[in-house]
């Protein structure tokens, strides 16, 4: 039942993040979740359950558990929606606990998806991204990661059954790309933005050099948390998607200087997306 | 004025992630400034203003600013409190968008504090740790930043004079401990724990091992901003120091189990020791 077989010897597992235990009746809360939905920012992770609180003819209850202080969790039907905070570090801290919980609670068959903005390389803002391979900064399709002190590399491959299945949701008004997506470590720097508060460490030309590098390399979009979940996934074997919204195209410029309507038009257009891609997969919702 | 000329050219500058931007009155708002206090959570960030407040004989208020989707950012007189998510990418976006405001705001002398929660090792939770440098999972003394392709090895040298200035507020009654601090990417694997989701990629003996090495080496606590925060501080020219409560003694074991009071009475510990140093240190809240 474990993916780590140490869990079956601890009595109470705290999952100090969520502010949930393993000594709670986890399988009647959550034992029938599929789909568990995750982004940056709990504004969005609420957004999402309402928007399948709309969509469902049914009369579906929102809950919502745990603490809030490092994320919020909602539940609605078989779907949990949950913030993961920003960057590597915080989305694995989420992974692991949230992975643990499904595993207290019995759950078989479900899906991670993550729901992000991002930066686009080479298309206009509002166009949503569905990531065909997670790549590092130097174009590789590897999550490195520090354990003690050994570096891994793991593999950050999607599931491509999964990508298939979504693809088939794509409505022709849908501004939907397929691409690699890269994933950063930095918001400034590391994603090469000249408008950071340090003196850069680069130019205008190399900045733009690697930003092309990366587009004819297939990247069409930048986050800070893809590769990290990418190979969570691979490794504990959970089928997993990408799908961002690209707020700026990054051939154009660093700063986000979109008004707060064309912000929530962007956020929406990948909230509904994605809420109507579970909407069709999940009989308990309709 | 700014640390990165190129700022000079933009005529307005969006801090995205605070939600605040360099066309407001900055200089009205914010140019007192002397004292940067960030913590992971909200939450926090909050308790610390209370605490500034209870403690003054002036009636000073509490101001929250910007969009609290990402960060909750609250100024009382003199002093900014906010949080800055969990990990190095988290809390270098805030460490880049609080300096420009603090430029754009013509702040002079301003110093930054970090107040985290952490692993101890060696140490009994409630222990405070006055960081007196900030090392890798290689116990070496540097931020492993990726930028574009290239990987940069920054310093994280702590400012000596400001830890002496702490030092010298340590009541008998205090428990603080000076050492270093381990600054991680990852809160399961990466800080050695085995109660993570995924099947461990070390044995209890090497963890323990390792546990061991970083004592021997001067290590005291573990967290996951110090690198980063630290050599950025020192690429600003900023002067920094941080300052952690321990949870846990990781030597004993890796959940967190401490009694919600318990845990309250930790970072009560923390908050008041900052505050009381911050008091001593600034008339215009005293």
């Amino acid at each position: 039942m474990h993916r780590n077989k140490i869990l079956e010897d601890i009595e109470v597992d705290y999952l100090y993040h969520l502010g949930l235990d393993s000594s709670m009746n986890l399988k009647a809360l959550f034992g029938n979740v599929k789909f568990v939905c995750m982004g940056g920012s709990p504004d969005r992770a609420y957004e999402f359950v309402k928007k399948i609180q709309e969509r469902s003819d049914k009369t579906l209850i929102i809950e919502q558990f745990g603490k809030t202080e490092r994320t919020s969790l909602y539940k609605i039907g078989n779907v949990i929606s949950m913030s993961h905070g920003m960057g590597m570090p915080s989305i694995l801290i989420f992974l692991h606990e949230i992975t643990k919980l499904l595993e207290y609670a019995g759950c078989i068959d479900y899906i991670f998806l993550r729901l992000g903005t991002s930066g686009g390389i080479g298309i206009e803002p509002g166009t949503l991204v569905l990531t065909t391979e997670a790549v590092n900064s130097n174009f590789k399709a590897v999550f490195d990661h520090q354990v003690l002190d050994k570096t891994y590399s793991f593999p950050t491959n999607l599931d491509s059954k999964l990508i298939a299945r979504i693809q088939s949701c794509v409505k022709t008004t849908s501004r939907l790309v397929l691409g690699k997506t890269l994933g950063t470590d930095d918001f400034y720097e590391g994603q090469g933005r000249l408008d950071g508060a340090l003196a850069p460490l680069y130019t205008d030309i190399e900045k733009h050099d690697y930003l092309q590098r990366a587009f004819m390399m297939g990247v069409r979009n930048i986050e800070m948390e893809s590769t990290a979940f990418a190979a969570f996934c691979v490794r504990a074997d959970i089928p997993s998607v990408i799908i961002c919204v690209a707020l700026i195209n990054r051939l154009n410029g660093d700063q986000i200087t979109s008004t707060k309507e064309e912000m929530k038009h962007y956020t929406d257009n990948l909230l509904d997306f994605v809420a109507g891609f579970v909407y069709d997969q999940s009989d308990c919702i309709k």
